[in-house]
């Protein structure tokens, strides 16, 4: 073992009564377990073993021994009888290598209880530490599966984790210091994103996605090849958000010798896996297979260590992850990495909203401290409509349209517009703005709705609020109908306003809809999100009058284009170019470098542009900042 | 084999007449040695070679098969017979492995005779193939040395040479094609060159230096320790001159796991190998040991692969390499990478004079194609006093002293600024602009000349010329005598000229002799080289009266500095700043990155500067170039 671990661990011995009866100490992950077999002494001396944890700058956690444990049944009635009824405990499942035990609840704070005494409790009585998760309103496959995968497979969990744990707290043995930046994907380009973060002891990746926009080959992928990454020396992945662009390559990793962890909040697993699993079936039916199957994303989730906002974790033996909101999309998150004892702070924004959304609340910009800076720039040349301006737009069209007696088609995203479209919606008919017609939401998307609704705590201030403290949840409200895939009947019913995958028209049951929906002008088409150049979408948005499509019978259609359609550029999950600029006026400290990725080479350009401008420099407080614009392969050696 | 090197054998096979009888073809390093049994018949079937050589763009190079091959008395008999005396036969060694026989001669071109027929005759008769070296003048024993160690381990030299081989020769595996350079050493400062070339097949290092004004710690070595770079994975080191700054860390890559080639000029080879012996010699002194021991520069010279100038060769499977005259020192080269078939082309200039000077030609400036320039920028920043006023100080210096009674003390580097002095002097005596007294030479510096003797074909046309055609060697010229060390009787006697090493004071015969003749007003000192930060020539050049030095007995002596020094910048070996931009004004093709590296900062920001200017650009004709200014640990795709 090394001095580094064995420092620790007496540390603990001698911070802790010896009555406590410490049976052994492991480094699970980034956190210390103590088990001990008389955990009650521990109950008042809360603050020594924060003290400890401040001394050696690590996170402890006390479990119980399993000799004292109690055995599942009775621990299962002790917690039914300390919860209130009204929690709604949905799911108990025991882990018996790690101590724990899940407890799933309709209402989880009333598992917890006030200042988390119910959950105390348990664990006093019963020596299992609870985990407690939220029972999602609308029922959600994807939460379910992956709290089953985890589940099932606690003895892998457990021997992972301290094989992380080792490698995490290991010794420091390089005396040299310097903190390389690597671009391998997203960098003078949107999609695949992926930066190599290197220092003398360790290695990170900052997500690992692909490029949606190409189908395959060499363009598809970052560049995960190089001499620079050897996946067996890899400390950690770091992901900030679910979308494909960031993560659809995560998997790649473990078929191809990773062994490590992967840091991500919950939100962020879950869809993660979803979008993952989404892509291989797609790319499997379409016959382009992708580089990794299913397997590998069972591996990923079972490698996964979810981490909350602002906590901060130890990832490896020099570097420090803690995540801030991002505001992009549920779950996002700047990463923040604290390099060395001070060497070097480093804050990649990932896809980043520098301004509230119904859905979320605005990105973080204070930062303890900020030495580089690796930003998006995907609308580093445009601004977009305000979001006030664009609910309006949206209000517009849909009365426009049912007054003639036609249908809203928004085409959304799997994740996020959707979502927030929801929210608009839903405010708009309880404010009678539109009339009270069905709002039906089908395709992927719907799914992504149901995490949502597991997850209500990642959720903005005022949605939060309102499901938690008002049980008024606008995702399960009842304008809302839930179908499955296209429904001919909707097609032709009623004036009605359909949400439907995918959100560029290739796909999902919103290219179903639109068939029907194309050739009567009474209706409508509301782009609220980027169309891809190639895609339906674009075609469409760009003028077309007849498209060319292939039917169900693989029969090529030809469908006349005479709905009215809209495109709407408020509803952004990124900053436009305002925002970003007020993010880096309002940031706190300013960044000595700035480094502009996941933008296009114009709008890289355009920013960095701007970012040159000696006036603008005074403006943002970045006068003395080194601006830069690097390609794909490019290293940077910030410190 | 890979099906890449069978094609080349069939391609020889079939293209070869069968009468020739071919035992085996091997893959020599970069080139292709065909075996026959009957090498006569090949005799007038130049050009046939010449064309599959062209065809499979490959070296070939015919030998005799052993069983043919004339024992070795019979064939110093044979060669004493057909070379005529006035040659001056001085040693023949045997190469049983490769099949070579090395003739050493004073005057080696009556060994190769008129057209090479000699040399083809004594190939015909013997069947050994007969490698020619000039014996110098003055009798060198690194050069000696070199080739004794060489010809003393054949069997080890003819197996790497195999290795390399079908290294080289081996298959092309990666589609994907990339170039990028990472700045590991002389960037943003001069010392410990080092720059790694990487394409997703091979991986070279371009120099591999110290840096000599550190004198440990890390800032003495380039960074070698990274994960890009792993010895084990390395094509191929291309050493562009013999400086230590470039040269001194080679060994060390022996020492922990390479086992590839250093390509290298002749010249290069033999002084590289002399300063870094001794560079370890002063080090162990000074009880600060280098991380490598003689061992690894022996190995070193086993694997070094000697090329001229403008001689194309495979040094991996995607890179060929080209050297230029750089017109530094004897055997400085400019590096050309011709990378994929033609996906890049780059030029590392290495340190280079763009200027004739006494000693060597201007550097070349016209390639084939070129699409990245690494260009040193010693100088980036100043321009330096011309040639012809130089060698007018220095007369009027030498002048003046010997009038008065003086000694002209002028320190020299071992490498190049004394070889050129000692030219100017030649000169100036001999057309009487300075009285023909005694010029000691002494120190590590006249065995470098004596390296300069037996190769004077590398040196520029005027000198090259007198030595070969004209036989006038002002190196051997009786002006000047060649001492051991110091002399006292020398530092006490008559008006003379000393020419010593070290070229900074820090070290050698010239700093003793600086003690004797400091005290007295009629001396001279004169600096022709640059006088680093910390050493003693930079003390006295910056106007110190009295100096403390360690005398012999280890006692702290005070000296009184009263003698005249003069310090003249037009003798250096770097080009100046008009130089670089007449070299960057000249050069053809254009490129399309330029690169600075080897320079301060601030030299680098300044020419920066310039090349960024419009009006400077279109008078350059590099209007649409990039230019980098990388930092240590950076790296620039540049394809």
């Amino acid at each position: 073992m090394s001095n580094f671990r064995l420092g620790i661990i007496s540390s603990i011995y001698n911070g802790l009564p010896k009555e406590a009866q410490i049976t052994r100490i492991e480094f699970e992950g980034p956190e210390i377990a103590v088990y001990v077999k008389n955990p009650s002494i521990l109950n008042d001396k809360m603050d020594v073993i924060r003290n400890i944890a401040k001394q050696i700058k690590k996170r402890i956690v006390i479990k119980a021994d399993s000799s004292i444990r109690k055995d599942q049944k009775e621990t299962v009635e002790i917690i039914k009888s300390s919860v209130p009824q009204e929690a709604q405990i949905s799911d108990v499942k025991f882990d018996e290598e790690l101590g724990e035990v899940l407890i799933k609840a309709k209402k989880p704070g009333l598992v917890i209880g006030k200042r988390g005494l119910i959950q105390q409790k348990i664990f006093m009585e019963t020596y299992w530490r609870p985990i407690i998760i939220r029972e999602p309103p609308i029922k959600s496959r994807t939460v379910e599966g992956v709290l089953t995968h985890i589940y099932n497979e606690t003895e892998y969990r457990a021997k992972i984790l301290k094989v992380f744990g080792e490698r995490i707290h290991r010794e420091i043995i390089f005396k040299d210091r310097y903190v390389r930046i690597t671009a391998l994907g997203a960098f003078q380009e949107v999609g695949r994103s992926a930066v190599l973060v290197e220092t003398p002891e360790s290695r990170v990746l900052l997500d690992v996605g692909v490029n949606p926009s190409v189908n395959s080959g060499e363009r598809m992928f970052p560049k995960l090849d190089i001499d620079q990454l050897r996946l067996e020396d890899l400390d950690a992945v770091v992901l900030t958000h679910a979308h494909l662009d960031h993560s659809g390559m995560i998997p790649f990793l473990f078929k191809y010798g990773y062994e490590g962890p992967v840091y991500a909040t919950q939100p962020t697993r879950d869809i993660m896996a979803l979008m993952q699993l989404d892509m291989l079936d797609i790319s499997e039916k379409e016959g382009r297979p992708l580089p990794y199957s299913a397997k590998e994303v069972r591996k990923e989730l079972l490698h996964t260590i979810t981490l909350d906002y602002e906590e901060v974790t130890d990832i490896a033996p020099d570097i420090r992850l803690t995540f801030y909101n991002a505001g992009h999309i549920i779950g996002s998150a700047m990463a923040h990495l604290h390099i060395g004892d001070g060497t070097h702070n480093l804050v990649y924004t990932g896809d980043f909203k520098y301004a509230r959304t119904r859905l979320l609340d605005r990105a973080v910009a204070e930062f303890p401290r900020v030495d580089t800076l690796i930003m998006e720039t995907t609308y580093g040349a445009q601004g977009q409509t305000n979001r006030e301006e664009s609910e309006k737009q949206l209000i517009d069209v849909i009365n426009k349209t049912i007054n003639r007696g036609g249908k809203v088609l928004i085409p959304v995203l799997a994740v996020g517009r959707g979502q927030e479209i929801m929210l608009v919606i839903n405010d708009a008919m309880k404010r009678k703005l539109i009339p009270e017609i069905p709002v039906y939401v089908t395709g992927l998307f719907d799914e992504v709705t149901a995490i949502h609704t597991a997850y209500p705590e990642w959720l903005g201030k005022e949605v939060r609020d309102s499901i938690l403290f008002r049980d008024e949840n606008p995702f399960t409200s009842d304008y809302f109908k839930r179908i499955e895939g296209f429904r001919e009947d909707i097609a032709q019913g009623e004036p009605s306003i359909i949400l439907a995958t995918s959100g560029m028209l290739n796909g999902g049951p919103a290219v179903e809809f639109f068939k029907y929906l194309a050739p009567d002008p009474k209706n409508s088409l509301v782009f609220v999100s980027y169309q891809a150049e190639g895609t339906l979408g674009r075609k469409v948005r760009d003028g077309a009058k007849e498209i060319q499509v292939v039917g169900r019978d693989g029969r090529v259609e030809s469908i006349k284009v005479n709905l009215e359609h809209t495109p709407i550029d408020g509803f952004s999950g990124h900053s436009d170019r305002r925002q970003l600029l007020k993010f880096l006026e309002d940031m706190v400290p300013k960044p000595r470098n700035i480094i502009l990725n996941h933008g296009e080479s114009s709008a890289i350009r355009a920013f960095s542009k701007v970012l040159e401008n000696p006036r603008e420099r005074d403006r943002l407080g970045i006068r003395s900042s080194n601006i830069y614009a690097p390609s794909i392969l490019d290293s940077l050696r910030v410190a």
